[in-house]
């Protein structure tokens, strides 16, 4: 999808807000929701969405709209930190078919890098064990300052 | 540098906000100083990072001083959109050597993508040319709203 264009509800972000897909929540205020990757690039790797907004990427976001979202982001990253202890953390986000994006909802992807292990490629192996998930995401999650 | 340590006021960033090194400058408020990275990825990589603090990461940093940083994020990302017609957008920022950070004052890196344009691997095609990087501010500069 070009960087024009217009926001469709089917997405798959979309319909987790709606309460459509379930999803393995890490953290939730009234303007964000985090919620871990199901197509994982290193593990606990999370994506933060903003809630109650229809913005296909930053470019299309009420300025608004940003400080909440970006709070939450430094939250979940420095949870993320806590829980896990990586050697590094990639904050990224992508607008754009073009630039890598493949859902077409604003999303920020917190990904722990650890030394020696290469990141992933984007659903590279396939969807990550649902179990693993739930434990990673309330490992996370009870490290929420 | 792990994501331990302190904060090293010797850091090119902090040089350039000091005035003790030059910079391709796109955009300034009193919270946020964007500019054109040296090293570009793609033509018309910008930086934005925060003036008036010492973080050298988005774990460091005073939440308080986050909402302004990325409005100057998200203003650049939009006029960088304006003035060259990218086919994508790639907002990223790194916290710790492991996830490629090489500057320890934290910046996020706003990189166009073009189709049929791979990315450079950074610093992999050395300095960029200081007219053309000259131009290309003053480009960016010209599109912000």
């Amino acid at each position: 999808m070009s960087l024009d264009g217009a926001y469709d509800p089917a997405n798959v972000f979309a319909r987790v807000l709606r309460g459509e897909l379930p999803a393995h929540k890490v953290y939730e205020t009234a303007d964000a929701l985090a919620l871990m990757d199901l197509f994982p690039q290193s593990p606990g790797h999370v994506l933060v969405i903003p809630k109650g907004v229809e913005a296909r990427n930053l470019l299309d976001l009420d300025p608004k709209a940003l400080p909440p979202l970006m709070l939450a982001v430094q939250t979940v990253a420095k949870a993320v930190r806590r829980a896990l202890n990586p050697d590094g953390v990639i904050v990224t986000q992508f607008n754009g078919a073009p630039a890598g994006q493949t859902v077409f909802h604003l999303h920020f992807h917190i990904i722990p890098r650890y030394e020696g292990m290469a990141l992933k490629g984007h659903g590279q192996s396939g969807m990550a064990d649902a179990g693993e998930l739930a434990a990673m995401a309330e490992r996370i999650a009870s490290a929420i300052d």
